[in-house]
């Protein structure tokens, strides 16, 4: 029998790719290999590293991993958090505590079935896991989607770096096995996942950071951004407003039209409809 | 008033005492101190170690476990694993694999929730750990009631002695967390529910409007909103995009003044940052 036009294949289901794991700035080689290993526990792959302190590759890291070298090898090293998550189109962020952002917060447990949920349908997902005293930075988390949270005892509330990363990978398993043992996951589509996105797709992050920079770079020309000190603050706000909403691709070009035609509005003088008053 | 021979309190309804965590022959100091972290982290309080091979009290666990020493303090030392069990009536036994025994093979959230129901009825509940390469022998996991095996990657099981004891605490606060919320399981919102609105509140539909009508005007000046037979679709799009963000009574503010702000941009001329070029 010769194939047909049409495809005579079974298609498998398109594979599933697991959330990558981006690490901030971490300071030790040997918790890199620790969270290395925490994600080869938990079957996640893709590391990627913004400027570790004390450089890479790390001998410390690697022995710390030993064992699971795979993920230390494979891992990429970025300048900064823009460039590491430049083609992701769903971004989480872990902290210890709330921050006085307009986020949702989520789970590990419901982290992981946002993070599957969107995996499943093609998009590149990560999570970002901050320095090993400080975590992330506020400007870090205000790029992020939603907030990760692990639900510990508040009076002692420190994850190290690989357990954060161990609780992440462990909730994106136990959802793994569980479709594997053809269960019914509690995958239901709440609030986004709603959304028909047509024919367009997520934006992606370095879109994002685009629309940012242009709405940014406009407020700052009339002054709207100040006094500096308030600045970085009021960046955030409108940031998270922005990331709210789980922005498609159309939605950043219809949004960098608009902020183009406020801005010009001016410099035409008035527009036909006043001229013919 | 004098307290009777019998409280007269009305008792609280009795306190869910949370299983104690049993180390097995533990090697390292350290790996204990870190145990000891993550039961904290998670709630868990009493810590029996079973023959440390490098004695006890142990300054290397003290100092691991810094920043927890409540649970180090008070950890209580055994010859052997039948009498650190003597008092217990449920008694789970961690494994990296399966043994040939006859025994309910439970995950860490089983298993949580298992010991969960158990210490409701005023059982005394523990988990038993092993050494940190060889893990339990298997008299040890004879004395068991049921094993746990967390969801590991089979080509990468290994989990080392303070990630297993984190998981198994991991899931038994989550159980906690969701029974004093009120609600059956865990916990979160996905999408908006989840978001803290702090001092906010949701937009009304009328500044909504509002806000609409604001940037429509504006547009309309722009001549954005052109050929006039589009007009109805690009304003519909732009208050779906607006709408899907389930924007609060400030992000209303906060959008209204971005728009006043980019339209007044040029009205003003250059800002001072280009002035002063």
């Amino acid at each position: 029998m010769r194939a047909t036009g049409s495809s005579p294949q079974i298609e498998p289901a398109a594979a599933v790719v697991a959330p990558c794991v981006i690490l901030v700035a971490p300071q030790l080689g040997e918790n890199i290999g620790a969270a290395a290993r925490a994600m080869a526990n938990f079957g996640l792959a893709e590391l990627r590293l913004v400027a570790p302190r004390d450089g890479w590759p790390s001998q410390a890291a690697a022995k710390a991993a030993s064992g699971a070298p795979a993920v230390i090898e494979a891992a990429r090293l970025y300048a900064d958090v823009p460039a590491a998550v430049a083609d992701l189109t769903y971004l989480l962020a872990t902290t210890a505590r709330r921050r006085d952002m307009v986020k949702p917060v989520l789970s590990p447990e419901s982290a992981a079935r946002e993070l599957k949920l969107r995996a499943a349908r093609g998009e590149r997902c990560g999570v970002l896991f901050g320095r090993e005293r400080t975590g992330l930075e506020n400007d870090e988390v205000a790029l992020a989607d939603a907030i990760v949270m692990a639900p510990v005892n508040p009076a002692f509330a420190s994850l190290n770096l690989a357990q954060a990363v161990l609780l992440v990978g462990y909730e994106w398993r136990k959802l793994a096995d569980a479709e594997s043992l053809g269960r019914e996951t509690a995958v239901e589509p709440a609030g986004r996942e709603g959304l028909a996105l047509g024919d367009t797709r997520p934006a992606s992050r370095a879109e994002l950071i685009g629309l940012f920079a242009h709405l940014e770079a406009e407020l700052d020309r009339s002054g709207f951004l100040r006094p500096p000190e308030k600045r970085p603050t009021m960046v955030r706000t409108l940031r998270s407003l922005m990331l709210r909403q789980a922005l498609t691709e159309q939605d950043v070009r219809t949004l960098r039209g608009v902020i183009s035609a406020l801005t010009r509005a001016h410099e035409r003088g008035p527009g036909p409809g006043e001229r013919s008053k």
